[in-house]
């Protein structure tokens, strides 16, 4: 199958494009590679050395015979060059990962706060815009994020995009509807992936649109069984305090013997699933698509949900590091409770990979690895949700002070 | 009160200034003028004569004695500028009118449909984003529409804004729970709204922003009281296929012994409210601004529903006009029911203008007497919501050609 993958050259854009691409469909990389021009503007950089785009893909070429294509294409400013891409290409599916994907980043300042939102909507409707246009009738697959739910308050499992709800009528019965599971997005970055629900419901809706919306948890781990092919297919691997996601923070703090940096108390309970298990689901969905005429099909990718404290403290005891509580950036209930549904991929034949088994490998291959080249000021997360919060963050494990952040 | 009126040269936005100055605030008109050069793209102008904006504010100034300032401000297109002057003005209420507001012109081509996503997201997100930008603890009154909450299918009425439903938890037991009414817009500009309303949710969460969101119906009529104090003050009047709103259309139509032009079975209930209410509604919910910490303020802004072809009935019956029954450029249910609350407006003592006392006015005052300046070549609509109507609306309830649309 041709596939088109937008974003390809991310976290979880790349081992996508190698894993479908092993599978033995056509893969077509578009991408602005706006991900590395962010390392560039924050000073930072991946735990792994990351080569070229280009570089990755003749290794990939050499090591396997299999070709992937790459085009740089800025989807969500070029409309016209990016219509007249799937024009001449007609892909049969499109996954898209075309968007800013840090919370933190997206509240860093007001600049930031209108990049993503024009990065992520544009991004999104240039390409519904593009696919009505042309006729395209191509499979969109979408990732979304488990933040699109906000945090269930009333005790319910959070189901698969849809809630079904009773509804008081005119003459005093009640009447059952299953309504899109209503959003209460935590950041920018978030509520833009809101924005997005609404776009594909309405598309899917008014055009007929084949859509698959992936809402996946917070992903943890670097490789997958193809980016351990060569060292220069390695994956990306953030640490800092923008684009690094809190386990994998946790892994590479324990390797460096910094304190694991709790925010709050630490009583926020977030969805996991590993990066293998991410590539997985996305081609168990593009092997089930939608029908014409079908809701947008959603699907909650995440295996596992743990309080953050409790996976301090479980890399704790596996590894001795200590646990520091820190000032939390983000404004949110100090604990949450959640329980998510994921029968979907289960029935699928997913089988996931658990946070107990893989963690400590984690430590050894990559973060005990490479921890040469981390910098252990980029550590902290510094972006506050609120000008309330920003001068209490002002605050490092270790005693050193902060650089700025604006 | 000094207030900044964005999109205060538009159909709703220049009564509203005019309104709110004579009532004694210091009125500052921003806007891009952008609804002038659409009218030249379409080659369509309104009715009623329009003089520019600088030389209407001339005329307000003889008349009254009170001066209104004009900004030339894209406030979708330059954040910058736009912050520079809030940051100056720092303005205690902004009523944000600066959106494409035409169904049909959001679904013209893919150009149109990126133009209205691009402008109406930028130009609420700008507002939001420098206003905590720069610690403005302004009250934000916006424009939005009936629109957002599509037309519901389970036989409740529309409440203000939320909905109160029932969710099955874990126990079994069903928990109730308020939840932002369910968006499902019906075209683009439409779903433009449903995005403003998840932006104006977090900002509010988020940073305690002072929002009230007016949803409004369609506009019908022309004049306010202060629109008639002078003829070069009197208010824009759109009958073309694309900025015309049904009532409105029927009106000219009727004064031009034009076929009434019903879309489908004309089974559609719709919304409506006179202008002269509207600038009311807004002054209202100037008055009665939120406190900070409260969620987003929903106001329903209408005071009767009506079947279209009811309306077109009601006309006929005035007037002597015929009725055509046209194909719909829409994807829209042929028939629906709307029971719409309206609790607030009324608690808070508005006095509605009813259409049956209203209608046989405005068909002397303003379409007759501007008829001369009419094009009968722009009355049918011929935007289609999706490819496959097209082709059908080819059709012209006088039998010419059409002129293209693309």
């Amino acid at each position: 199958m041709k596939i088109a993958i937008l974003g390809g050259d991310g976290f979880v854009g790349w081992p996508t494009s190698l894993h479908l691409s092993e599978a033995g469909h056509d893969i077509h990389i578009i991408d602005n590679l706006s991900r590395r021009w962010i390392d560039t503007e924050l000073g930072v950089q991946s735990l792994t050395p990351m080569d070229s785009i280009q570089e990755r893909l003749r290794i990939w070429h050499d090591e396997t015979g299999r070709r992937i294509h790459f085009h740089l294409i800025d989807v969500a400013q070029d409309y016209e060059v990016f219509k007249a891409w799937l024009s001449e290409h007609r892909p049969e599916a499109i996954i898209h990962f075309a968007e800013q994907r840090a919370a933190p980043y997206s509240m860093k300042s007001d600049r930031h706060k209108n990049y993503t939102v024009n990065n992520n909507v544009n991004a999104t409707h240039n390409l519904l815009n593009a696919m009505v246009e042309l006729g395209l009738d191509a499979h969109l697959l979408h990732l979304g994020t488990m933040g699109v739910y906000g945090y269930s308050t009333v005790g319910a499992a959070i189901p698969e995009g849809y809630l079904n709800v009773g509804i008081e009528t005119l003459d005093g019965s009640e009447a059952q509807t299953e309504i899109l599971y209503p959003a209460n997005p935590g950041s920018i970055y978030h509520m833009t992936k809101c924005l997005d629900q609404l776009l594909f419901q309405f598309y899917a809706k008014n055009d007929g649109m084949r859509i698959t919306d992936l809402h996946q948890g917070i992903v943890w781990g670097t490789h997958t069984n193809q980016t351990r092919i060569h060292e220069q297919l390695i994956n990306r691997f953030d640490y800092d305090g923008d684009y690094g996601t809190v386990l994998n923070r946790f892994l590479i703090q324990a390797a460096i013997d910094y304190p694991l940096t709790v925010h709050g108390t630490g009583g926020q309970t977030r969805a996991f699933i590993h990066i293998q298990d991410s590539v997985r689901c996305i081609e168990l969905a593009l092997n089930n698509p939608p029908k014409r005429g079908d809701r947008v099909h959603v699907f909650n990718q995440m295996t596992e949900t743990h309080r953050v404290r409790d996976l301090a403290e479980m890399i704790s005891k596996m590894t001795g590091a200590e646990i520091a509580y820190v000032p939390n950036p983000r404004k949110e209930a100090d604990e949450n409770d959640l329980i998510v549904k994921n029968d979907k991929f289960m029935e699928l034949g997913l089988n996931p990979i658990r946070l107990e088994e893989g963690l400590l490998e984690e430590v050894v291959e990559v973060a005990k690895k490479y921890a040469y080249r981390l910098d252990r000021s980029r550590i902290p997360a510094t972006s506050a949700w609120t000008k309330d919060i920003a001068p209490t963050l002002n605050t490092d494990p270790e005693g050193k002070a902060l650089r700025s952040v604006s």
